[in-house]
């Protein structure tokens, strides 16, 4: 009944479970020296943990961390989240005041024991840790902006007695600062809330860390993108990039274009307003996530076709239209004035400095059979090369959303094919095949790049595929320093052709967690034991979160999905 | 961005999306005639329906099937489920009321017009029908008893104005067609509730269709065991096989010996108290569905180990046991004593006439470590063929399950490895190498055969994987008529390694609603355009009634799951 594999990875089960190992890939710099692994217990002894090592479950594991044996207690019903002395952000931060208590929550709310001082503090011998300070440096904190490219995520954590200290620049950082100073605190088997003394210094490897959902092949409810936005807080993800509409449905509702949706979504219940739209960029700016938009053209539109009359190239079958239609008909003027303004709602709409373009698989063959097609190719002196056509299109659309100030992210075939772009246009290289030439080329012709390729999460197979996502080194392409540079991360893609509310949550969590660490920590964080024993505990921990993350392999979480 | 396959599945949807085809080899017998498929409306002609054809939505197709195009219209408010005149069951029938009560909720219960006569009938011009007559025909229906493998499922449902009448041997047949009748029922776009006038004769083409559940890899909470007992019924399975110890855990709560579950179990949290697994089985009862535990030994014990000294056999390093254990140790007379008992008490709990007693996948290295197995080997004069030792375990194993009145259902590798088994036992095929032949060998042996070796569902991959399921047909393989009517039937196996409450439900519907047509239908319901289609409504169906089955493919179910 079972099969080899079973015993196979019965044996690996049984050879991870013993070893609580501490990874000495996970400090900054060198490998830990032989006198820092002496064990000498003492409050000011900074030591390598063992037995309840915090690092053991930090997902994705911070860029600097040395931590003590020395724990602190943390009493639910005293303990603190505050704006710490010299601060420029206060209890007027919205956003802050919304992160503080969304971590107590996460930190203390599947406790039975929240009740104040219920335990007397020395029950323990433990001394207790009565506060986190954060503490915003930057003038301006940016409690009510948007995220952006540049935004700082950094932060430095210190967590000893009596208080701890949270420092970052921005509030971005103190959002990834928040997120793993939850991951430290831990309960013990009597129901004590512990930490490590602990100092960590972090930042983002790649400041481009996404997850691509699509909510066109099937509509995804509000609620599980907001899901996602939280389990993306978990894991540091910082781009939602929102495959919202293609060929199959348009599910956007256009204030401009409302027959879009009238006639392109599936049905008046697969639509998103205005205020869902509105509601999911402030809950992801809450995160630290920004919303890139694709409203991807000339191809993958069909959906457009519906509710735009001439929209559209009529497809023929010889002289006769065939009644089909193909990409969007790219020789008529109204196509722009159409583009025009349907761009100008989604700059408005989108606070994101980018907006995705698309511009990928476009085929030929109905522009190929259209006579008019045809003669304006001939006018332009296009020959036959019907990318030429597809590089006019694109321009044309470029230049318009350029008029908005917003910049823009292409697949690669806008690259391929040549279009003029500006020189700050984002390439997303998507195709599996020989991607690390892809990458040379698009940063040797000096554009910025994201990589995608070898992160579809929509292609499924048997056993711990998080594995496979997790080796990718991103900047294993050719190309100088220069280029590397150029390559600013990366984006887990789950598209939907099979994945909707019923499946999305466990198919896209812990796999794209994988990615995550890759495009947050240090390059040399690579050891698949050491990584697999942080992410099945991580993954516990979104469990109890409330996302139902699918287990890595055979075990059990203290508190387990509720089944459905 | 997105890849050639999203293309080339776009145009297989759009060439789905709109043939209403009547599939053709859904009548018994022979394809219908072109008389049959002329259109000339009125309500004594049966002829094929279009449009809204019933057989649109039905799975697992019937049997036999004649519909018309005339149209009954359902009152929520008045229509009944009813025991008709001359049936052997009535009121006292706990196992009808509650399933009556079920299918009333599942036809009508998204309804949001409920209220009693809120709009006359005649408010459209179709008539109504006023109720559904169960008839239970032979002299005892079976409402307190078991399904077993005997049990006649067979039902005969005809629709025609008043009154629909459902006749069935016993009660399974009849919760079959009443599946079937909730199936016939849809909403039209104004909400009302319709039926077209159909006679159906329906049975299953096997007797055991199963579904594995596996509760030791991961736990499965009570929750998603009932619910997918609830999709099983919807697909017409019958059988439970609960894998539900192995060597990661044994939540199984014995009252001889709680000590296994106590220690064995991955924690307190992770078990199945008495009280669970009578619900497990009463649920299942209410549904026809036999509940088959599997108790597999020799190996895949590690699990037992925690909870009873002595039971696994000791590995030994050279001259000195090694500290960890292999399988049962088979030359103890404590282990049959166990045995004894253990089975004593499993026999009593599960009332259903089989056990699956496992015996798959023993490792005999441990065995071959032991000085003291070595030397009973030379006693019993076995060489150096540790398959006589495996034989001769679970030889004694067969021998103690026998007395207590049970069959057994064993793993291919008992058979192959020549153990002596009663004629009535059952061999699992599961090895999915050549798989036809080794049923060939099981059958032409006289023994009775299931065939899971082309359904491990746990094996997933990419795309539509429901089509390779479907299209096996299990009595492909050399051998004599008589060697085919040994194949009862087949099983879909869901293994656990990489499956808990987060992804059961979807990872196991709809792919496994094809095993379940296969082994229902007739063997030449095998078009795979008209099985896309009614998979696709069936798959609404069961969302709509609370199974977050997973899409089939692009597109949208009118009532979509929440979210997670």
């Amino acid at each position: 009944m079972g099969r080899a594999m079973g015993l196979a990875g019965l044996l690996l089960g049984l050879f991870l479970v013993p070893a609580v190992l501490v990874s000495t890939s996970l400090r900054h710099g060198a490998p830990r020296s032989e006198s820092e692994s002496a064990p000498a217990p003492g409050p000011a002894e900074w030591e390598p943990a063992s037995g309840a090592v915090p690092e053991d479950s930090l997902w994705p594991l911070p860029q600097w961390l040395r931590t003590s044996r020395r724990q602190l207690q943390l009493a639910p019903g005293r303990f603190q989240l505050v704006h710490g002395a010299g601060s420029s952000a206060g209890p007027a931060c919205g956003l802050l005041q919304d992160a503080f208590r969304r971590y107590y929550e996460y930190m203390f709310g599947q406790s039975r024991r929240r009740k104040r001082g219920r335990r007397p503090v020395g029950a323990r011998a433990e001394p207790e840790l009565s506060q986190l300070q954060v503490v915003i440096e930057s003038r301006d904190p940016g409690c009510q902006s948007y995220p952006h490219l540049a935004s700082s995520e950094a932060y430095h954590l210190t967590v000893t007695e009596p208080v701890a200290i949270l420092k970052a620049d921005e509030v971005w950082g103190a959002l990834r600062g928040l997120e793993t100073f939850s991951q430290l605190v831990h309960e013990d088997d009597y129901g004590s809330f512990l930490v490590n003394e602990t100092e960590i210094d972090d930042f983002p490897r790649f400041a481009h860390r996404g997850i691509l959902l699509d909510t066109s092949r099937h509509y995804l409810p509000l609620k599980s993108i907001l899901t996602n936005l939280d389990a993306m807080a978990f894991n540091k993800f910082n781009v939602l990039h929102w495959h919202i509409v293609d060929d199959q449905s348009f599910p956007y509702q256009s204030i401009y274009f409302p027959e879009l949706s009238d006639k392109g979504a599936y049905s008046y219940n697969h639509i998103y307003t205005p205020t869902d739209v509105h509601l999911v960029i402030e809950y992801a700016r809450l995160r630290g996530i920004r919303v890139v938009p694709e409203f991807d053209t000339p191809g993958h539109t069909q959906s457009w076709g519906k509710g735009q009359k001439d929209l559209l190239t009529p497809c023929y079958n010889g002289e006769q239209p065939s009644g089909s239609f193909g990409p969007v008909n790219p020789i008529l003027n109204t196509t722009y004035d159409f583009m025009t303004k349907f761009f100008k709602e989604i700059s408005s709409v989108f606070p994101d400095a980018y907006i995705h373009l698309g511009g990928d698989e476009v085929n030929f063959d109905c522009w190929k059979s259209n006579p008019e097609v045809k003669e304006f190719m001939k006018q332009q002196g296009f020959g036959i090369d019907y990318a030429k056509l597809e590089s006019y299109y694109i321009q044309k659309i470029l230049d318009i959303v350029s008029s908005y100030n917003k910049g823009y992210i292409v697949w690669q075939e806008v690259f391929d094919n040549k279009a003029q772009l500006k020189p700050d246009t984002v390439v997303q290289v998507w195709m599996e095949n020989n991607y690390a030439h892809e990458l040379s080329s698009v940063t040797g012709a000096g554009f910025t790049a994201i990589l995608a390729a070898p992160w579809y999460l929509d292609y499924i197979s048997y056993g711990q595929d998080w594995k496979k996502y997790y080796s990718i080194e991103p900047l294993d392409f050719p190309g100088s320093e220069k280029q590397k540079k150029l390559l600013i991360g990366g984006e887990a893609c789950l598209w939907g052709e099979f994945v909707d509310a019923t499946n999305l949550t466990p198919r896209l969590w812990p796999r794209a967690s994988a990615v995550g660490e890759r495009l947050w920590s240090s390059r040399n964080v690579t050891n698949l034991q050491d990584a697999y024993k942080r992410l099945t505990n991580h993954r516990c921990r979104m469990l109890r979160r409330g996302v139902a993350a699918e287990p890595v392999f055979v075990g059990y979480c203290p508190h387990e999905a509720r089944g459905q």
